[in-house]
């Protein structure tokens, strides 16, 4: 599950987000699925309100969740609630080392509600991601 | 008029909303809402955007509102200026002691902007809201 | 139960908490008591230490309270202890909008040993309150 | 009207108060006060419920207030209220320079519902108050 | 490119906003970009993710963009990672003084992902941000 | 000397702070001053204004003073003042752990007016507190 | 001794600082200073540096000083600086109630290095303070 | 009107604000001026005071102001006030992005007494300050 | 176990400490220790890591923990989870009034992991600890 | 590399960090070690200088970190600096979820110091954080 | 270049600034720079305004400079200003420890602008800093 | 003395702290030392316990200390206690400027233990510190 602007990895600021695009990232993590042996619906939105619905359909549909809020990280209480009531376990994903840039982007609002969480570790935070949330799940 | 992650009252974290579901609320209002003899637009969104839209439809054909702006309470000056811009009598409703949570969740933004509030006193905070709203509008 | 300066209800800054003078609520509960078939035990003081006495006395003889701390609501812990001690349900009670005021006014240190509460519908809040009280207690 | 403590005035902590009695204080102000033709009430006490009710009582039946509500001035809100709701001009008096001790003596709650102040000065501060008052009544 | 709850200005809170119309201003700046030789995208949207949309597509097609986020400009991170993403000139802009109102109006949480700003001229800032939006792309 | 609340100890909230009342502690303490050949004067008020007297008192009459402001501790000025200016050797004293409850409740506004203090040993804090004195005043 | 813009006094914002002009202060102030058998200098200037040079030259002739800072009172240490190295007694007036107005307005960096000050009296603060400050000297 | 600094416009930093100096602007503007058929008086100084003193001789003869207060934008309440004081529209001008660099520079202090303002639009920032302004005053 | 700086006690800064030296009130403690019946282990060191190893130490051989962590205190985390996990009965003792000092010693991150605290009280604070301790685990 | 405490991993506070000692962790890490074709060198101290000359030995021996600086995560910025200052790839490991406990816990101030971090996901943490490591240095 | 009230150097409040004049300090600072063999501006004046044009002419015709920017190095971005568009190599010099008095004296806002500084080692820092600055120039 | 890290000085991080190595910086001064007729004690330590130690080692053998914490600058209460315990004059060092980098490092808890100190001037802070501390004990 990404948040806004993720639609656009790879295209722009690359110096912070990498050249690789989203599309590149859900093609790598649905090899790793199959050779994990789990489905993976992927899914993107700039709308916070949208990803609240996707949050709640997960809670009916799936046993986990790999997030990556972006810019809701810092502030949406929606998406934390939503997180805290779907009660599945959930692994918070930052691609770029959110504790190495603007002050008010080493602040999650939404990690208390989550399992665990990855960052600055690039799209490769995806990987064990979804890794950690199999071994947990298993 | 009811925000994010609303619509599945009832279903989790019953501990701390009760088990009654909006469909529940909803029918217990309307039923208070003929008693008292008024109409009664009923409204759920997990969407910004979309309760800022609800509440200028409110301006253009309702008399007053109820609202529990759930999470958007704490960071969403889009819906106080929403209410504001509105002038409607409005009554802020909140289902669990939200003064007795995370700190975060005693302060609301939207205050200002209403009439009044209920808060803690489970989904008959609505009924007292509606009344308390239909009562002023006497 | 009432805080202090709430003996002058009515008598002056009526832009703000109304013409009703305490009494004229006191008569309009009583009345309302009567028709929900409880007794009310009416009490106001400017002393924080006679509030603290009056909660306990509470807590020894009724079955909840109704309580409109004013100024105290902002800093008297000592209120809170007591309140948290008696262990009743208590709905809090503000007749105005404490939120759309000076600042310190939307804090509240008694709220977290409340049930709930309701804030800015004048003195009908009180008559909510005892309505919610009677009917959490059925 | 003198708030909590300064009952001991002139006996302890001269270095900081002085060495006049709050009976000093009061024989030179009801000397003063014959001097500018007007009648003198004086008050002290260390409750702050009674520091309210005496404010009441002043507002029914006196035409100014020169208060020094010692500790009360830095967080009694009930005080501030009783003299908002007075609605008489008012002179807050203090002997020390409050800005030159611990830092929370510096933050005045009260101050905002008074006309004016006097810090610092001695118990002299009194006799400018009532001087202030008085010709401000004229 | 315009934020929540102007679709509804000068129908409302007129002594703050004005009495024109958004669609006045709309007429009036295609207007001025037919002076000065530019095309205009006129947008509004009540809903976050629809900016961040719309900020990202102006990217694709536009040269540069002149935006009053409203309430957003206080809160919304999605909105200014869009515009450092987008990395077009841009102009902030904001009918009213800002920092005259509530204290959290004067802050900017999308302003350092602009170019300039204009606040407090009225609507005549979209004007001036046009203006000065060519002139920089000149 | 014990502060607001304190009278109902032992009867309530059991699990914070035990299940011996006052009266237990004043017959042990009792005991203790007479195996130490010292007299005690016990007293407990919820008013802030009686326990700003009883200090006074306590300074004309006692050459020291146990004290529990309870609630008080974390707001009273009133009771620093009056134990700054009675100027005995102090020891405020706190039965459960301020430290690891709430954090308004690791700030006390006393302390810096008493000689020491003792927290979070339950009701034994009051005779360490007893001994230490003693043995201060030997 | 008064700072930036009181040479408009009584020219613009009477609401706040009334209709009298400096000249009127200055004219009745000469007069009381006649009255009291003392010299008087009087000085105004919108310049931080001129003020500061102007308490050192009252350091050399002078007894006391009057000072309203104005503006430089919530910000200019350099003030404060002179007034604490000048040592001279020293009142600080305000003429309108600085505690009633924007938050900044109620702090005061000069105040620690005055003996005493005056707010909210009007302009007679001016003939109080120097009233005070002979009786001082005296 | 011009703060601190800005005379040596132009000769250093000019990554942050231009090669332009100080003289090239006036020269423009006055040919704007004449353009829009009105008298412009330019300004500069380094001293605080000689700004206020400026602030009120526009205040006698200029119909509005056009300032850049530079550094005192960030703390001079005495600009402020005779801003305040002055009551001219004034548009607050400042050349770089001041929300994008050192955080005290995006708070301004004098933004509340003036009008409006335009940031981060160069020199040309001037310009259409002058332009607002005679548009405002036609 | 005594932390930074306590090895040198009493032969410098004699005034806030005392005269006493960290032997003689080992000594002390070993006579107190032999009347209650104990055994005492005595510690002291200016390093964390080893503070954090001994509370490990007495974790696996002692009942209960007297800890002055001086210094360490205000900032170490580290043996606050170190007395956390090792889950002993544990006194923080402070000889002097941390409350009527600098402003940061009136704050301990080590106070929650405790069971209670004993401060101001002098050297015999470590005698009424042991006390208090050696009663809680008879 | 791993911080205070971590030594005891497993035998205290099972319900927070597991039941797995570190020394489990360590044989995982070495299998795991083995099959990615890497040395692993493990270390533990309780001592904040030991870790510092822990870094700067791997700066001279290893082509990267995985470290948990536990209770130093905190405060240290003498391991912050370290890790600068080696400027080795490294990935900041946490067991439990740091933002779901004190607040003290969510700030970090070695992670601007590191490549990236991981929490919350129990010991697995480290398995991921060595795979990452040794994926971006391959 | 020296700040407000250091021309009164040595005159008062020895106990803080030593005996020495501002004109025994500069004598001494001629005969070191005659030593070293570079000229030396000696400049002091308590207007902020003079201060900015004195660091724009050393910018014109000095090497370096050595600043006491007494009071004004806790406010005056006009002097940090300055000194950054100079761009010389400065060192910032306190007489006495600035850390060790009132809080506020303990930032500056000056030093980011400045090479380097000296502060608390009397009027000795003055030749520290002319010494240090000649060999930075070498 | 030296705190944690300088150990690698002139290895790492050149632009920040230069290519000088610490054995460079002990040569230069042993020279001066010898220069100026006193004895050098040269020490460095990870470790802030052995920094402790050795403070109170110089307080024993040494008449001043020059001493760089480093890191602990920050937040060593330790450290800052023994320099303070120590009571020899003492001035600390900083190579960098310590105000121009991450605002924490602006802030020296060590600072009100020092007689002075100097930042910025790179190593030579070393030599200009001795030179001060030897004219000191003159």
């Amino acid at each position: 599950m990404n948040g806004p602007n993720l639609d656009r990895l790879g295209t722009r600021e690359r110096e912070i987000y990498g050249a690789e695009s989203l599309g590149d990232v859900e093609s790598r993590l649905r090899e790793l699925a199959g050779d994990l042996g789990v489905d993976l619906v992927f899914f993107q939105s700039n709308s916070e309100g949208d990803l609240v619905d996707a949050i709640w359909d997960a809670a009916d549909g799936c046993d986990g969740i790999v997030i990556n809020p972006a810019a809701y990280t810092h502030y949406s209480i929606a998406v934390r609630d939503a997180l805290s009531g779907a009660g599945l376990p959930t692994v918070e994903v930052h691609i770029s080392n959110v504790h190495d840039r603007e002050e008010f982007r080493s602040r999650s609002v939404v990690a208390p509600a989550c399992t665990g969480g990855i960052w600055g570790l690039g799209t490769a935070g995806y990987d064990l991601a979804l890794r950690a949330l199999v071994q947990m799940l298993a």
